[in-house]
């Protein structure tokens, strides 16, 4: 029963917005799912003792730590989950497999490609777990797309468009942020991550890219009073060269004004097309060439229980789930990984990617040519 | 060829919006139809000689007259086209019948049913052909509609929906009108109409109704610098149950802030279900419970050649129609009928079926009881 | 802090779906609210002992029984949550007040009114705090379309339409169940319990009805494999007259193919209107009558940070709320009314109200002629 | 009155379908718009003299000819209208130009941009005016867009998107045609032409691009049964940047299955954001940052009398403008610039100006490399 499942005992550290949302999905996760071990919030580290003894409490923790090796360290802790800032991702999680740690870490994996290389390989050598937070993959829709493109129900796929734009960054007099650091900022890293992340998830590996880069905001208010210059991308677009053959675009944007979540995608196939957007992310629109003539169009499938785990959430359709339910869905695909019962959902290799995709896009707006990825 | 057809004489008698649009009817049908006569603009006439003079000159007719009568008259006119203030449509089209000629009628075909009625066996007496300008009937989609309907791709139809909602009532100083008129007023007789003409266009008719009428506005500016008391509704309602077994409602309302078009339908079978706006009337959702598990969804069919008669306005699909266009497809429809190339598509039986529906809801909302139609 | 909160021991009676929804529920809205009490899963009741203790083991609860009424004498429990069938709301809820426990219970409150202004009053007599779950109210876009609503955005509310259809009982093999039960069964009771409530939240009580009830499958399969007589409602329709002034309409329906969660509400005043579809819960469209000529029109206000409690949940706009999260803002909702921090959020005199609307369009329905509520 | 307005004679080359939709935009424009002219159809052209006279009869026009240079040479015509193949519009106009004709041509103005700067160049020095078939570009709602740009109302644009995708060739199986010819075919000079019309006319002009190029269908059936090897693009990307200083993208798709007509386009400004597609062109969808707090969102502006020259069509909001509505508004459009009344709307400059950016891509493609354009 469930009380002999064995415990998974986690580490978690970091306790701003991204860290308070994994205890969420660890929870929900425990609740909604069958889970094959039993989640147990071990330790939380934060920078001081005093910061982690509040979240401890806050986020029901049993133990707290104002030093992050410590969790690392201590053998009773299964799970290192790392939602730090990205600067301390690649410290964290080489220390974590280095003591055995299956590691969850929030995206991106790190701010370098190499960086990132090097944790997934890490993993690899010490055959740990490990899985990167890109959580609106884990929306039951995106897996159906997958399938739907993957059992040749689109045919042979031609084209993609992608999209992540948001207007967070869209007022000049937002300051200068971590996002802003010429390594690793930017909106294409940040948001861009995402379009890219969705579209490897759905058409498979991207082989190369035309990249464009372009700073908006040429300075933002610094916390000393005056303004920073800022080098990286407001807006970062390129068009990509897919494995499989298909051509498509992405285009990342933290200036688009009146956008709040337009994670976009558009798929288009020999026999049919998928268009989709995170805005109302519990609709997927497919368009099927074999519907009889007159009769053909977009057709809005609305989430339901035919699209697993949303029957888990929910026992009928057009209930929806949100934002936070997308995490749940991402602490248990991690945990099956773990206890064997699937493959890693999204793991360190696979952030690697995106970083390396991310990176060639990078390289190739500077450069001003096409560049083969990885 | 197209020199050899017929003739055939329109006499029209208003000058208003409905007249120019009727006019605009006539010359794009001529041009996008194959039509069995040549449409020819014969006469006009408004109240005054000059005010008719004036519109032959712009509206591109022959000759015009100050008097409807000269026109029912003239032997060489064969069609009568009555865009006159609904309280003249009686006796035009009693006279114009009387005289042997078809008769296109703006909707409604007269404030009282049974003046409508007595318009329509005149009409069938005298063997002449008629038409009422319910014109959004004539929308492609409209017609598939109609054909799922009948053809039982929605299986057996269980409930419909109808709104016909505007705002141009909604301004409580917009002044008191005819269409305030106590007898032949409201919005369930100016909006309603539609709606109701729609619901028995899809689903045939309607037997029983239970109405509701509520006048929001109690007085208007009359044209004396003083108030008026409405008697009318500015919104009316009705439960409905047609002969075929199915159950629904209608709203009419002008009163609807924001709402420009609020034309909708809904229709439910066991098979599938039709969800139409005429916000957007060049699409029409339909959902088909026989697609498979976890790809069912209301797919949104675009207007396209495969929709008769749209193929002659646009070789392409998307290109859209719009609501002149509509008017071209009811002139068409009436020339058609006429040359006996098929049934009267809504003639004076069917705009009185429509009156009389709308009186048997106000007197049901009076009555404060059910009643049956007709 | 957070440790030296009391405790709000909660024993819940059932466990299937709805259950298990309060228990998410209150899982969620411990960490995501800064509540004033710990919620303790103190006991859970089934119907033997056995089904009792593994639901305790999977839901979380200390202690399991297989009598409810041992979860009512304990003095240890502080709430009663009662998502056991409808036909037991009454002997448990009054049981439980009769013992000073504060009661959450699952809509509707009673299949019949009487018996739930029974409960209402003595809840009321006993000084105790009761809610009824109906929880879609707990949206914060409802909450913003309240306070646009109260605070005169809309200027005077004039007309309503609500509209609460699913299609789960749209197949006529689908079996005869405690849902179809002449006493308190019914679509209207259901679903339009919902429009309903989702009515008097917005725009107050409603006053008098005239009702519609249509029975579209005559029988259902029933558990011995004959077939049994329907006598409720599949589809129930209203007109109403709110205490405001405003008329409007409902319609609840459990056959209408292809819908899945069709919760709409359009609400028209002299100087906006606010169009809901809980397809889309997410968004609120908002017409403003004093938006600039030319740039009028339907805006889509996506959940944010500024609709609170979403903040809590998302520290970003257009992440999205689930149905699940609304389920824990009404925990919060609740157990802040027992706090004293608020009033009732939806009690059981709300509740109450809501079974008498149903009931006395029920009997206008039956009775074919308009009667007050209450 | 409109009786003493001046003659301008037409005469028409070509009788496709797209010189017939020509015929209709001079016929409806004269009868919608209060034009400087009386529009006469004169002559028309087309390969013989049989099929020019039968479509002289079905057009309406007085005269035909089997010779396109009779028009140009006959002193009685005053416009020279061009529905030709493109191959031949430039040989065509150059005629007409040297004769003293104003000229209206279809899109695109010619397979090559020099050819387009030549005819441009003549039509100056002759002192002719001219216009390009960019129909779109007269939605009363580009209108409203272009003068909410330039105006301010979005602040200072930032980026823009814009799509032309369809799906009219996604049939690998459908046939070679002219416009896969390696001299002005492809997807992008038939498709994308109409995307970089609407960027130019929203946001002025386009100084560099990058170009993407993809053939998906290698090859097509010919006439002689055999395939034929295409060269030119089934999809067309670039990445641009604007004279304004904004960047932006386009995508031209003619392969995108599903898509009718996906002419799409977003600005994002620092005060506002519009979002519009040719799906639904009676809509335009407006973001203001300067909206209250809590209420902001994109706004659904539908089409109506404020939004010139809507209203000559209808004098309502919500009845839509069709297709060929948006040609009558074009012809308007060059009559008004033959008479002096406005400037040129479309002409051979701006025409040359899509043509060059058109190539700019096509080159920058080939080259992998940015380009300024013209």
């Amino acid at each position: 029963m469930a009380g002999e499942r064995p415990q998974l005992r986690i580490g978690l550290i970091g306790t701003g917005f991204m860290g308070k949302t994994h205890v969420f999905g660890f929870a929900a996760a425990q609740r909604v799912f069958d889970l094959p071990y039993e989640l147990v919030r071990h330790t939380v580290a934060d920078r001081t003792e005093d910061l982690a003894a509040q979240a401890a409490q806050a986020l029901g923790f049993a133990r707290a730590s104002g030093d992050w090796r410590r969790l690392v360290e201590d053998p009773e802790i299964d799970v290192i989950d790392i939602t730090a800032p990205n600067a301390f991702h690649k410290e964290m999680a080489l220390a974590a497999i280095a003591a055995g740690k299956h590691v969850y870490c929030e995206k991106p994996l790190a701010p370098l490609a190499a960086d990132a290389r090097q944790m997934a390989e890490a993993a690899e050598a010490a055959g740990v777990r490990t899985q990167v937070g890109f959580n609106y993959l884990c929306n039951p829709l995106l897996a159906l797309a997958r399938e739907m493109i993957r059992e040749g129900e689109l045919g042979e796929i031609r084209s993609y468009r992608g999209i992540h734009a948001e207007d967070y960054m869209a007022d000049a007099e937002s300051p200068f942020t971590f996002r802003h650091d010429p390594v690793g900022g930017g909106a294409l890293a940040d948001l861009g991550s995402h379009a890219l992340a969705t579209a490897e998830f759905l058409l498979g590996s991207v082989e190369q890219v035309l990249g464009d880069s372009v700073t908006v905001i040429a300075s933002r208010p610094d916390s000393g009073g005056g303004r920073r210059t800022v080098e990286v991308d407001d807006i970062g677009r390129a068009f990509l060269r897919f494995a499989n053959g298909a051509s498509g675009s992405i285009e990342a944007s933290w200036v688009a004004t009146g956008r709040k979540m337009q994670h976009d995608f558009e798929v288009y196939g020999t026999k049919g097309a998928l268009v989709f957007s995170q805005e109302r992310f519990n609709e997927l629109h497919f368009y099927n060439t074999s519907d009889p003539g007159g009769r053909r169009g977009f057709r809005r499938i609305e989430a339901g229980p035919d699209h697993d785990p949303y029957g888990l959430f929910c026992v009928a359709p057009g209930h929806q789930l949100g934002f936070n339910d997308l995490k749940a869905i991402e602490v248990a695909r991690f945990v099956d990984a773990i206890a064997g019962k699937r493959d890693e959902f999204f793991g360190f290799r696979a952030g690697q990617r995106i970083q390396e995709v991310v990176e060639a896009i990078q390289g190739s707006a500077r450069e001003r040519k096409w560049l083969r990825t990885g």
